[in-house]
């Protein structure tokens, strides 16, 4: 059986952009907004996620676009072509090439397959944990694309389970319903191999798509700091940049999450990997553990905090700082003299500059030398759009702090 | 023989902040500007260099500073002392702690040593080639600092050779000579390891101190997707990218560059390592010559752009915005279908943000789909202190250039 092709290439429909509304799509920005479009009835009945054809009002064609009647960004660029064929071999020829890239990058299957955009495939994430993988369609165009992209998957990885994670928020914005479901196979589980560790997942539950694939690059900075020393891992959910640190050599891992099931899940992968002995748990608050472990005079030779977003819209941002500065406060704080402060943030919402000036403020608080040893983002396998840089959404610093 | 300390601590003259000008310095900011501070004819009359300490209007004691009076920043903060020992005890420690901060992270001996403010010494730049030493005294203090921090060096490292590389334009803002001299030793030769190569120097000729450490994880990036293809070196300078490229496998490197005897050392460095054959040089002007090479179809797997900084000066700013769009335009154009681009920028005067968006204007003029992969600094032997971002002032991207 095979996935139909997503539309008649022949009876696409055609768009136009405003006039004077062109400057952005003519210089080859992948979104058009909806008051860049002309809306006529017929266009605004269109069902979200029909491709659609897209030309200037000076009649210059733009190529194939996606559109969604019902979204701020109301068309997503998908190829130069108007007339090509969205059929199997179109989503195959672009997993491939996905496909190619990552084991060059990567070399393990284990990685983001796709990172929308940036990979022609707007809005879709797919997340590969070797024969099994986790697929979100945040637009209403890859929802409706979904059994195409499930064949053309077959057809390249054979994988035993393929998961739909659809349950992000982003996905209301396109008037799709938050769901996680099987698409394939029967069992959810999985593992994921890195740094000679494995670690186990059920990908239908569990925080985003399983895994956090864009911190594998730093978690390997932070391990290779960590040999012989102790090592806090605030906001540790399963454990990834602690267990790393103590599979290189660490003499004491303390884990912090506020998830007793996350926590659980790590202390089984060190016990598993047999350095259950020099691995901790702590269930609490973050910062709230943090603070007291100040108070209490603990210091650690790697500190790390990887907190989820705290500005998720752009009116959180002036709270988002206070939070970065203070969260960065308190870390550097809790740095051994001469130890290290690796600190994230995955906040759309916070440009990397801010970031820095709320983590400056912050570790200058603590009246510490410091120095900025490197400014990180996400590895390659989260490629991103050159006209897109905002959804460069991870930031990492990592600090030393001398002895003062 | 030992060198005299800086000054003597209980005679150190007083300097106060302006009222309400302090906010900066409580914020742990390490410069304090001339506008900043009570400038009385007798703090004019200082001699450049000077050891000061700093109080608040409101008697806030904010440490020992380095002053200059004819210099905008007048005050580089040293140490929260107002009576520290500026001695020799003091700069081998400050020293001691740089260079265990090195071998931790770099591992061989061939580094930038001390990267000015963020190693709290104010202006003062060390490159480490093994057991040759290269100096750049930035401010007045560090010029008057040199025969302590010679001392220290030779307490620490035993080097054979130290030279002075104060011909920076920097030095004029302090009203210091350019100059390059020897301070200790006579043979001003040198040798750098990376990536299995030897690159031989003469840290008294030459750009800069004579090799750009700052470039050395974008090498070996680069390297990395080298193997088997062919690759372009721009403002290849010795050949650092293209040579180590040819080092790790690429079936052939142009290195292309302005300077005869710069191409020369390329060459000889690819003639030591027995890989002559792979690796071709062409001097020229790189932009007419990459537009050249456009022009006769000439496509490579990996290109490399490294400029020189194209922003001077902050009014060079949309000058060097077109440039940097132009050479990504032409540089894209070069890359061969599923190829790679990696584009740098040193221009202190072009933050990142405003790098990207260049970059990104001048690739998507080829038409082409691409993929940002990466966004690199310099590695962690140039550390920035957090207050002073703006210091950190290399940034290089890595674009992948699927076929179209």
């Amino acid at each position: 059986m095979t996935a139909e092709p997503l539309d008649t290439p022949s009876a696409r429909p055609l768009l136009r952009l405003l006039p004077g509304r062109d400057r952005r799509v003519k210089g080859g920005h992948p979104w058009a907004f909806s008051n860049e479009i002309a809306m006529a009835p017929e266009v605004r009945a269109l069902p979200p996620g029909t491709p659609v054809r897209l030309e200037g009002d000076d009649g210059v064609r733009h190529g194939t676009w996606l559109f969604n009647p019902h979204s701020l960004i109301a068309a997503r660029y998908l190829s130069p072509h108007p007339e090509v064929a969205l059929d199997g071999r179109f989503f195959r020829n672009r997993l491939a090439e996905c496909l190619a890239l990552r084991d060059r990058m990567v070399g393990q299957p284990f990685y983001r397959l796709v990172h929308a955009e940036a990979d022609g495939l707007p809005g879709l994430v797919i997340d590969r944990y070797g024969d099994a993988l986790a697929l979100q369609a945040n637009t209403a165009a890859m929802e409706r694309a979904t059994p195409l992209l499930v064949e053309a998957l077959r057809a390249l990885v054979a994988p035993r389970v393929v998961v739909a994670r659809n349950d992000a928020g982003v996905r209301r914005l396109e008037g799709l319903p938050e769901e996680s479901r099987l698409l394939l196979g029967e069992d959810a589980t999985a593992r994921v191999r890195e740094g000679g560790l494995e670690f186990s997942l059920d990908l239908l539950s569990g925080q985003k798509t399983g895994w956090f694939f864009d911190q594998r690059e730093n978690r390997a900075r932070v391990a290779a700091l960590a040999q012989g020393g102790t090592v806090l891992d605030a906001f540790c959910h399963t454990g990834g940049f602690g267990l790393l640190a103590a599979a290189a050599g660490a003499e004491s891992v303390a884990l912090l999450d506020r998830s007793e099931p996350a926590l659980a899940l790590a202390a089984d992968t060190a016990r598993r990997h047999g350095f259950a002995d020099r691995v901790s748990t702590m269930r609490g608050e973050a910062l709230e553990t943090l603070e007291k472990l100040l108070g209490q005079g603990k210091r650690f030779d790697v500190v790390v905090a990887d907190p989820p977003a705290f500005a998720k819209s752009r009116k959180d941002h002036p709270a988002a700082m206070r939070a970065y500065a203070k969260l960065a406060r308190i870390c550097a704080g809790l740095v051994a003299p001469g130890g290290f402060l690796f600190i994230a943030s995955c906040s759309h919402h916070v440009p990397v500059g801010d970031f820095t000036d709320a983590v400056a403020h912050g570790v200058s608080r603590t009246r510490r030398p410091a120095r900025l040893l490197a400014t990180t983002g996400a590895g390659p396998d989260h490629p991103v759009h050159p006209l897109l840089p905002e959804t460069a959404y991870l930031k990492g610093l990592l600090l030393h702090l001398p002895a003062a």
